[in-house]
């Protein structure tokens, strides 16, 4: 297991945590902002969110670049199913592959997947996860041609009515296994997966090879909204060690994402002081 | 599969779904009302709180048989672990101990165990088990001779932080087999399992003579509060049929039990309505 106590190189920001993409919260700072922040501070790369990049992807890939960072990835592809995806197949499609050319165009390393919720009209995660299986096939090989890995996020369960029938490691991995291209994997999130207790086995059936992201955040205790109240790294109950040595004992050496929804605490502090902390609990408790 | 469709005899009420159990809801039945109310409509069991009981747990068991119902459950055995928990190791016992009292003396089939969260000063699922295995195995004992079964309850993995380090039936079954006690099982809860696709290996795995209960309600997509916005049976996104076949293929041929916390709807309508239409529902989509 990699030893980060004096070492964050390998911490990346999810522009999430700093309320970036929540009207009203965060300071408002623009991608070049970001990335400069992050980098005077030495981190190893940044994780953007379609709505920060506009039609600016090239330059604020290659400004990432020449920071020294990687695009560690871009969220997201639209939900592929249940109630909150776009209308119809066609349009589904079309939207994934527009997400697609555009982590291409930033260099982001991967594109992020929150598959969607349970489709409308049917009862339980088995015909929508076959719907997710469809479609994943069809714009997996589009993915590939234009060098852009594609990594599905499990969700917590909470989320399964509305925006991921995919709430296990398990359900990912089969899924990777279902639609069996050489570009899918998945992205592990210690606030979707802390409770898994089958958690290391699952990671060991994904193997290395297909895990394409791992996320930083913690479970707080007494979550007040299961959407935005996350919790800093050491400030939950989630065993954020021992998952990362999970992860990493599977084959995963990339960078640690941190990405904090949290309305009513660091959504309101300033962005500045936000990046320090990051570096103080990546380095103290993950 | 049993056919449901003219008969609801394996109806149970749990009387949390009329809202008696928390102050200002509900119409503040008497244990008796409840009964009465229930024997009228054919119900096969109700499933009382401990707060409802007092010290007239005898009577009113008495009172359920001789309305041709069973006291199908006792609503439930202190958290055994976590920071709700009464402090300490004894004050838990004794707890525990006067609830398998209590359940004796309504003749109640099972008792609930809820087990609590991850024990302050812990991370992870881990240690909290390991506590939670080691009290029940002080208790089960004590609950044989009493005759009173303990159902262990696994709920969603929303609920890990504060109120339970059990959030799967794979883990639940593993603590049975781990404490090994003749009267120790599970109870399955739609609103709790429902997107677990490994839920039917699971119960297979637990097999009819350690399914102590099956509790009926739905999750609404867009669940408002994880606590107190239940839904109710064929309004939410659950596949309760195919869930109550897996229960039954497994073995379990008990009564089924209706518990829905619904604070903004259906607690705030007549209770005598909302029996009517539990027992519809249990007609139509259970």
């Amino acid at each position: 297991m990699r030893d980060f106590s004096n070492d964050h190189s390998a911490l990346a920001l999810n522009t999430a945590t700093l309320g970036h993409n929540v009207e009203g919260f965060g300071a408002g700072w623009s991608p070049e902002q970001v990335i400069d922040s992050c980098a005077a501070r030495g981190f190893g790369g940044v994780v953007f969110w379609r709505r920060e990049i506009g039609s600016n992807a090239a330059s604020i890939g290659r400004r990432a670049r020449e920071a020294g960072l990687s695009v560690t990835g871009l969220c997201r592809a639209p939900f592929l199913v249940g109630p909150l995806a776009p209308v119809g197949r066609q349009a589904v499609l079309d939207d994934f592959r527009s997400a697609v050319d555009m982590a291409a165009d930033l260099t982001a390393e991967v594109l992020t997947i929150v598959v969607g919720g349970v489709e409308p009209g049917t009862k339980g995660m088995a015909e929508s996860l076959k719907i997710v299986a469809d479609r994943l096939s069809d714009v997996c090989g589009y993915a590939e041609t234009a060098g852009v890995k594609l990594a599905l996020e499990p969700l917590h369960p909470v989320y399964g009515g509305d925006r991921s029938c995919l709430v296990t490691l398990r359900d990912a991995v089969s899924l990777c296994d279902v639609v069996a291209a050489p570009n899918l994997g998945v992205a592990i999130d210690v606030y979707h997966v802390w409770w898994d207790t089958e958690l290391a086995a699952q990671l060991e059936r994904a193997g290395g090879n297909r895990i394409f992201g791992f996320h930083l955040c913690d479970w707080l205790a007494e979550t007040k909204d299961v959407l935005l109240d996350r919790g800093m790294m050491g400030d939950g109950v989630a065993d954020i060690r021992g998952i990362r040595g999970a992860v990493e004992a599977a084959g995963y050496g990339g960078l640690c994402e941190v990405e904090v929804f949290s309305k009513d605490n660091w959504w309101k502090r300033d962005p500045n002081d936000v990046l320090d902390v990051l570096v103080d609990r990546f380095r103290a408790v993950c």
